[in-house]
């Protein structure tokens, strides 16, 4: 651990004690009411404490949640991607120069029953982006974080690669779990989540079903592993080979289920992965005597996030990117963009 | 096999063919426009076949599902306990004198995957109740069926014990499907379904929770196995003790979320067993943030049937049942109790 790798950035700031301290800090990019991400500071800790981690952070996702919190003052930014720079005095698995990634959850009680059964996503302590360590992002320069939750990169993923496996990745190969090989999964949109849903699923040697709006991305989709596509707009009867055993819908809408319930395999387990105010919604008499599943699904816990990443190492899966530049102007020209659905497929920020 | 056994009801009725036959035939209880059951005859057929059974029907639960067949043209009752009283050639384990019940699901194709795989109850051919075999019923003094769909009823269970199992209790039961000994189960609704899945869930290990509008219940329902009661109408905010791992929904109406969110544990399972002709909706957010699963479910394929019956002969569950006579005014009697919710807890119609 060295001073050379601290920021060189310094903000004099007043405490609440009798002296002034100089306390080095690092550029976060937070949001504000205007929904324009400004550049803004985060204290470096004086001193590491416990398992503290400090990440010089090289790329970041930027993912649909990201724009829901936009409007709040907080350090936005939770697909990380960077090089350990310092360790805290309880650190016994990552050293300095390690690459690690980490996600949409920092932190969780480590005593619950969900932690203890390794389902930590759902601790009732757990510390989620939003709602815990407002002042840390991805859409930095560095990061604090707890050495439990982050993730050694393997090698063979780059960093703007491994950036959106940390969320965009961890949430469709989650939602893959337990899936049979042989399995016909059906995909739900070609975005952020979709494409790389369609990688994981095809190498897990399932079949893959990706329903899209047109037919604009087939190519695409067949190219990433799909192995057929079926455009929906305006179609009022589906037609696939094999009726769908799970569904993820990546999709920010919910299915009209008159068109994709009848392309459902019976007892098909169907995995809502988007965001929406409101209910979920299906008809009632179809989900019973069809036996369908609707399977609440969040980010992977750890073990499984561990399993995402080198699974993806060992078959190659890549998300396809766009670099925008880790600056107010990168930031907010990427959220535009991926506003405006004008993102293939995930929008990764670097530092240079 | 003896004529002796055979109906004496016979019906002179004309046919397609060139002459007139005299068939037995005996008699149904049918739905009509009017929603007022009526006696009907159904034709014995001239000679058994294949696995074909005639079952002397003593005994058949009345569920809510055929309050909504009541006004179609078909026999009602599907919660049938008899004895066998003829065989076909093919029939392999009954023997005539055999105590059998059936349920819901009278056949299905036995190739397709879900046949091969122990879930024929969603074959796409299945044969069921309101679907297939409109002329048999369990309201009725026999019925033709095929062995591989009805139940040897355990020693120790009675007929007017065994029939309301055949759909109530393997609804349930099926519904408590991979339940762990010690989880918390939700019961909402102590009713025909509710009061069978307090005792199953009892006798299994779990905690057993029961949700109902008033305490008017409670008594009752602590007999029967629940360890808390928590009445739910007029109150903003329910207590438990412990956090509800999996909730049958057996009320007539959906839950209110607002209400019952709070008391699931993360990951809860729920089980809407009850019918409802729009859509089952939940706030989309708790369902994916607490990671809940939505099971549409059905009454149990024939292995778990089995187990259900075994499993409550072993531990002596039993419905409360109020007992009519199979007669059309027995029929309709029962019927307009029920309707009025006014049945403790499970009709029983009875052969004398």
């Amino acid at each position: 651990m060295s001073l050379a790798v601290f920021s060189t950035s310094w903000l004099i700031r007043p405490t609440n004690s009798f002296s002034v301290i100089a306390m080095p800090s690092f550029t976060v990019f937070k949001g504000n009411k205007q929904g324009k991400p400004q550049k803004a500071t985060t204290e470096r800790p004086d001193k590491l404490e416990g398992d503290q981690v400090i990440v010089r952070v090289t790329a970041s996702g930027l993912c649909g949640t990201d724009i829901h919190y936009k409007t709040q003052d907080m350090a936005l930014g939770h697909e990380g991607a960077g090089v350990v720079e310092a360790v805290g005095p309880k650190v016994s698995e990552l050293k300095v120069g390690d690459r690690v990634g980490w996600g949409y959850q920092h932190g969780s009680c480590g005593q619950c029953e969900q932690c203890l059964t390794g389902w930590e996503t759902f601790c009732a302590k757990r510390q989620m982006y939003g709602y815990a360590n407002l002042d840390q992002g991805s859409f930095a320069t560095k990061g604090v974080w707890n050495e439990s939750f982050l993730f050694k990169i393997p090698d063979g993923i780059s960093d703007t690669d491994a950036a959106p496996l940390q969320c965009g990745g961890a949430t469709v190969f989650n939602a893959l779990q337990g899936v049979v090989p042989g399995e016909v999964v059906g995909i739900m949109g070609v975005g952020g989540l979709g494409h790389l849903a369609i990688q994981f699923a095809s190498k897990m040697g399932c079949r893959v079903v990706v329903l899209s709006s047109s037919d604009r991305k087939k190519e695409e989709a067949t190219k990433l592993g799909a192995h057929e596509f079926v455009a929906t707009k305006d179609v009022d009867e589906l037609k696939v080979s094999y009726p769908i055993n799970r569904l993820l819908v990546t999709a920010s809408a919910q299915p009209n289920w008159a068109q994709i319930i009848p392309i459902l395999a019976p007892r098909a387990k169907i995995f809502p992965l988007s965001v929406d105010s409101g209910d979920f919604k299906i008809p009632y008499m179809p989900l019973i005597l069809s036996g369908f599943t609707v399977q609440g699904s969040l980010v992977a816990a750890r073990a499984v996030h561990r399993r995402m990443l080198d699974f993806a190492a060992l078959h190659h899966i890549s998300p396809v990117t766009e670099i925008f530049q880790m600056t107010e102007e990168g930031v907010n020209e990427a959220i535009d963009r991926l506003e405006k659905g004008d993102i293939t497929y995930r929008a990764v920020l670097v530092n240079n």
